[in-house]
């Protein structure tokens, strides 16, 4: 049977690297998951009592394809309570997932063959999400001393239809200020294309709040989650903030792509809302495996990193120890018991030496990733 | 702020009636819902309780793309229940409802521009997601005789990437019998042209069993939810079994498009496959209405009707009584209190002279409802 040519997408190396680790507990080894890029926590209870509650009282049929009206005006709320910006629910789209406001956002947006700008190292799905869309990935290289944000000189004669933009960043962790945030739109308007800030991990940041696009200018697409702060990965569960004039088209599309969300993941998300405590816990546990990150990776020679503004990522730069990090975290996994994501997948470039630590899991387990980390690399004298 | 072309797809009409139906029952009329295309029943007991200890002791993290292999695993013994086919569980896909599975099979198989044949009338959605995939939708308009079902001279010539056909079908409830759903994919394969089964309704069948596409052939797409039969629909969860050779590019786009679907829902999904009583009684349900349907319509004036074989609409001919069915649904739901969908959703040419009628609810709304239109019917004088 026929294929197409846009469905050839890159495998992701981190499955592979998820499947080794899966392999070698299976063999009875005993492995610390420093590879994940999701909380090890449940949703919040309160979300999870709610669901239990409706599906005792309601059929949970379709919803409205742009989600739940209390849910929508809730989400709003939090542009309150998070940047004192003052948002129309109307303008709220709830959709599965950050994953399917993507979809949303490029096909509303875009039409086959545009450019669309992303950061490299980036999150992986950006550019495969566009190429299946036939949309054209510009992979803009970003430099160390830019903190791995694209700047606005990095757009010239790039001929963008799109720019997306993630703070905090997936692999890195780092944000764009205000002012950064702000001549990027401004750079972006100027080749006339469309703005997409993908602020998935706010609510996870240390020492200064994220900056949404929102705060500056309203002629963008802002996406965000409930997989990360509120620790919701498996519901597929997001939402989209979009213009005024687009609404009705990005409605008319998410009726026809996926009718609604999942009715139940929006329940449990209204709730999850009001999960405080239980989310400051989990806060309080990456604020302090951060600080762990810090301080044990470069004592176990992973010295060449930057401690993230916001989300649980740390990316090292080991590319004096290695040209091959796909191999160097096989390596890690095996004799270490500690499953690493090479960089590969966020930078083809030069992603063969860096590598990402992600410390979303329990803290006991980054106290004895690190200690397993530190004996590996002397074992093998890199240190 | 820019807009794409292909995301300018045409409004639901439905939504109109069920807006006017909200707004009327918000002013207090009493409303009977013949519009709907979704059960009014919850998810089986079963499928309730096994989610709620779920969330008890599991964290519902992300799954794998593909989904659980128990999941998987059932749904193609499922295959062997109902069909007698032997299916490989790593053939199955589990996806975010049909509308998922749309969405994957059209970006694995087509490129931008490519035409996808489709049946009129037929499910709205389908021209819809193929337009916002860049893709062509080639309309085949059906005829009475061949009970509103392509046949294989309906494709002479024209130059098809793929054909999708759906037995049972919305809104006409026919189903291709199992040589002429051979036929269809003979004549698909001569032109190269991938075949893709939608069978969201099966189970639902009255007086024979649905054929599936993979009972004559492993070279299609074959979909299907647990929306209608399992009852299901908010939950969106579906699933889609490709052939063997294709998996691998499927599970890559999956990843990227949607990282997994629902775990809640996947959960939930997996205990309503045996949810054995309560998914006959919901059947006995249909059986019933039916039957209401079939006497009653023709009783009301609404007698250019075939005995539909699955499903739960009834697709009726007013060709005879107006020329605009969106202003005789309106005036059907003004003044007899039914919401009922016009035709031009379904097809856009020959639309205005068709209505589908649902009876997907309780039995005691049916009644009702075939009453207030044979009243209605009486007073306008059209009886």
């Amino acid at each position: 049977m026929r294929n197409s040519t846009r469905g050839d997408v890159d495998p992701f190396i981190v499955m592979d690297v998820m499947e080794a680790a899966r392999t070698a507990e299976e063999a009875g080894r005993h492995i610390i998951h420093m590879e994940v890029g999701q909380p090890g926590t449940p949703a919040p209870a309160v979300a999870r009592d709610a669901l239990a509650h409706a599906m005792q009282d309601q059929p949970l049929g379709y919803t409205v394809a742009l989600g739940l009206p209390a849910l929508r005006a809730r989400i709003a709320r939090l542009y309150g309570e998070w940047y004192g910006v003052d948002l129309d629910p109307a303008r709220v789209v709830v959709t599965p997932g950050s994953s399917g406001a993507f979809i949303l956002a490029f096909t509303t947006l875009f039409d086959a063959g545009d450019r669309v700008g992303i950061g490299a190292p980036g999150y992986p799905s950006y550019r495969q999400i566009l190429k299946a869309l036939d949309l054209s990935p510009v992979m803009i290289e970003t430099a160390v001393e830019n903190r791995f944000q694209p700047v606005p000189g990095d757009l010239a004669g790039l001929d963008l239809a799109g720019l997306m933009v993630a703070s905090p960043a997936n692999p890195s962790g780092t944000m764009l200020g205000r002012a950064e945030m702000a001549a990027l739109m401004d750079a972006a308007a100027d080749q006339g294309a469309a703005f997409i800030s993908d602020e998935i991990y706010h609510g996870i940041e240390y020492e200064a709040k994220a900056v949404s696009a929102l705060e500056i200018n309203d002629a963008c697409y802002v996406i965000n989650s409930f997989s990360k702060y509120f620790s919701m990965t498996g519901w597929r569960i997001g939402w989209m903030v979009v213009p005024p004039d687009h609404v009705r088209r990005v409605e008319r599309l998410a009726q026809n792509l996926f009718i609604c969300p999942s009715h139940a993941s929006q329940i449990a998300a209204l709730a999850a809302m009001d999960g405080g405590d239980e989310l400051r816990d989990n806060m309080a546990v990456y604020t302090k495996n951060r600080q762990l990150m810090l301080d044990g990776l470069p004592k176990a020679g992973f010295d060449r990193i930057a401690p993230p503004d916001g989300a649980f990522y740390v990316y090292a730069d080991v590319s004096h120890m290695t040209d091959d990090s796909r191999a160097f975290c096989a390596e890690i996994l095996d004799q270490a018991g500690v499953a690493v994501t090479p960089g590969l997948d966020f930078d083809a470039a030069r992603g063969a030496g860096t590598i990402r630590f992600s410390y979303a899991r329990a803290t006991a387990d980054i106290t004895e990733g690190l200690a397993r980390l530190e004996r590996f690399m002397r074992q093998t004298g890199r240190l």
